[in-house]
Parts: structure tokens; C-alpha cells; sequence
């Protein structure tokens, strides 16, 4: 699959997981992943997804805006770089956000992500 | 050196670097090098830096508003999550941009710039 190709695959997968059933984001995680999510670290699996369901809003909607990727060198990884809308319920005004994944091959032959990084794009 | 001061140290060098002298970004990428700038995918040291030098702007500033980092793995590398605005001569608003840089490291122990994807925040 091309490249473009699986990193729209991989966020079309991802956001609408996280939009409907955010624990099952556990399954893209390993315990070496690492996610910092407003400056926030967290390591392993359970605890990222962990920090995902705590977080202080329940229903949400990312509307996707961009998706670069390129891939990331010796070890056969992806980087998928995102720019999007997060609408959270019963707000008026979404949340412009940036965040970025480090996927890397399974021995499966499918990717999980090593590296995610989430930042609000403040105005 | 910790993660965070070589990436706080590198980001400070690239845009300083980027605001004063833009050409003299090319040694910080090697020919295998990805930049996309805006979507647009560019690859190679002279083909980066050409991309670079030839935007529609002369004189700009870098102001930065975060920077994550994290190690991206089993290559030794390190990824820079950076967001900030922009100012160009002679523009009312800055332009808030969100970037992302993939650091390999070279055989004398420096780091060069393997991936490189760009993109503005339109409000």
C-alpha cells in the first residue's frame, strides 16, 4: 500500500476509534509507545489509553483538515503529521489541533504507533 | 545531552538560522532528506534548501510556542514537535504554523534533519 494511501486509512481509523469507542485506541499502543499530549508525557499502552478516556470531555468529533506523511528512515516507520478541528460537545467554537504519530511495522506485518504527539493550536 | 535541551537547542539554531540566513539551513539536511512545506513534497539537501530560499517572503521571524520532543525509536533518532507563529515583513498578523522535524544521527555524532513536514494553521 502507498504510503498516502495508509496514512489516510490509519487517521480515518483512529479518529473515528477515539470518536466513538476511545479505549479500543489500546490496540494501536505498545508499551514502548509514547504519547505527549499537551506537554504531558505518558508511556505504554494502559496508561495512554488511560489518559485518553480522562480526559475532561466525553463526546467529541475530529474533523481532519491535513495529512502529510513521509517515511521515517532505517527502521521502516511512517510519519503521519495531522492538522484538524476538535468539536467537543456542547461547545460552540471546535479546537484547532495539530498532532503527529510514529508508526512502525509490526512483525504482523501491520504498524503500531511508537510516537504521539497532540498539541492545541491555541489562537 | 537530554532530549529536551537538544531539541530546544536545535530548534533555537534552526530558526535563528531560518530568520537570518536561510541558505545556511542546507547543512542540516543530507540527500535523503524529506521537507514537505504545505503539502508540497521536496527531497535532497540542495532541492530543500532551493524550496527554502525561493518562498514568497524575504525577511520573516520565528516566534516559538511549544516544542515536545521524543525519541523515535530503535534508529537513535528524535522527534521535534514544534508549534509557533510566523511574522512576515510588512504583514498586520502573524501566521501560526505548526512543523514537525525527524533528527537521525550522523556517524560524528551530530544530528541531521531526515524528515521535515510544514504547515500553516489557517484560522
Amino acid at each position: 500500500m502507498d504510503p498516502d494511501a495508509l496514512s489516510k486509512n490509519f487517521v480515518d481509523h483512529y479518529y473515528s476509534t477515539f470518536d466513538t469507542n476511545r479505549g479500543g485506541l489500546a490496540n494501536l499502543y505498545q508499551d514502548s509507545s509514547m504519547l505527549t499530549f499537551e506537554g504531558q508525557k505518558t508511556q505504554g499502552s494502559l496508561n495512554i489509553v488511560t489518559k485518553l478516556t480522562s480526559l475532561p470531555f466525553q463526546q467529541c468529533k475530529h474533523i481532519i483538515s491535513t495529512v502529510d506523511c513521509q517515511p521515517s528512515g532505517p527502521a521502516g516507520g511512517m510519519l503521519v503529521f495531522v492538522s484538524g478541528n476538535l468539536q467537543l460537545a456542547g461547545e460552540q467554537h471546535a479546537l484547532k489541533f495539530s498532532q503527529m504519530f510514529h508508526l512502525l511495522p509490526t512483525p504482523q506485518g501491520s504498524f503500531y504507533v511508537q510516537n504521539d504527539i497532540f498539541r492545541l493550536n491555541y489562537a
